[in-house]
């Protein structure tokens, strides 16, 4: 079931049948995720950076030191694409052309603006803190006058998102069928060890709960 | 121990002390990776795609669909910029400023070229292929004329290509080590699961033993 897409650009064109525009596909996807590959253009030339992120309701967040060009690219207003991508497994055909991966994406263009306002600040940067591991920004020392002013923190609205979804085993012409080798999906996991204490972490502090219980991240079931 | 960057565009300024451009840095990362994503500008807006990849050498190789926007855009010549990123962990400090990830990241600049040689292409295939699981391509029926006419490869040399890399636990400023917080790293690895045949599998096929002993893909110990 999808809405339409929100725009000419935003349309996914290739295996249609892949995309969603549904605002639950797309959140659920982006709240899943750790990374985003953020990309903008200087003068024709596409850059594609990793970068962490935050979400509140229909807006992501993202930050940088203040003085990185990155930062100061993205707060003057240019055009960005931000994508996340969860790979879920290896679809192993008998053929090498049905090879294939099946994943779940989200493509999201926009234009990043500067966060300017202090309580919009203080909330992007707790859900930054938060996306990654729910309740860590309430353990720990919030950001101070002097940080505060060397983090930029930008905010990109989802108005132009799409969600790109492949699932199942592969799908082999039929006279393939017969072939001597093994089809079928490889599942893949992102999953968490056991955390490791800092060198210098005091003795008697434990893990909070959250952290402990914080196991399997990432694949769909 | 660093050689030079190989351009003034591709160093890295953020964090210098973390950029390498040690070819066999650069090149394990591109191994140990499975999806890269691939910036392309289309009039001043990037997009960013997800997309698997092989590498011989010095070049990468990118595949899709002959038909396809990207595929074609990519086929024009256009500056690219292709990245990717290994998840290593979340570093989690005393100070929400101080969080921050461990990972491995290889940025490559470059214009892509539509491969045209037949030998050329089916070495490709067979790098594309193998990449996620080597000894695939043995293992599978090849593509044939038609197939090999649909799909476009295209070749990215590494010639302007920088690696990034964060290891270790949290840094934190002295004045927050009393704090009564947890402190330390998060260690992030993707994994395999068991392999899930194909519903219309042939009974009698095991996965091969290259399949079976695929299990821990990425992480840095």
């Amino acid at each position: 079931m999808n809405t339409p897409p929100p725009s000419e650009r935003g349309t996914v064109r290739r295996l249609p049948q892949r995309a969603s525009y549904e605002e639950a596909v797309i959140h659920s996807i982006l709240d899943e995720g750790l990374v985003a590959h953020v990309g903008v253009a200087v003068e024709g030339q596409p850059y594609v950076i990793p970068m962490i992120y935050g979400r509140i309701g229909r807006h992501l967040y993202l930050h940088g030191a203040s003085v990185s060009r990155l930062a100061r690219q993205l707060a003057q207003g240019v055009p960005v694409c931000l994508t996340v991508t969860l790979l879920d497994g290896l679809v192993l055909a008998r053929s090498a052309f049905h090879h294939s991966a099946n994943y779940r994406s989200v493509v999201a263009l926009g234009t990043a603006v500067l966060v300017t306002d202090d309580e919009e600040k203080t909330r992007a940067l707790e859900a930054l803190t938060d996306h990654a591991l729910r309740g860590r920004w309430a353990e720990v020392r919030p950001p101070n006058a002097q940080e505060r002013k060397a983090t930029s923190v930008l905010r990109l609205p989802l108005d132009e998102a799409s969600a790109k979804v492949r699932t199942g085993p592969p799908r082999d012409d039929d006279e393939d069928l017969p072939l001597e080798c093994w089809a079928g999906v490889l599942p893949l996991r992102l999953l968490t060890l056991p955390p490791e204490p800092a060198p210098d972490l005091r003795e008697g502090i434990h893990p909070s709960a959250a952290l402990l219980e914080y196991r399997v991240r990432q694949g769909s079931s």
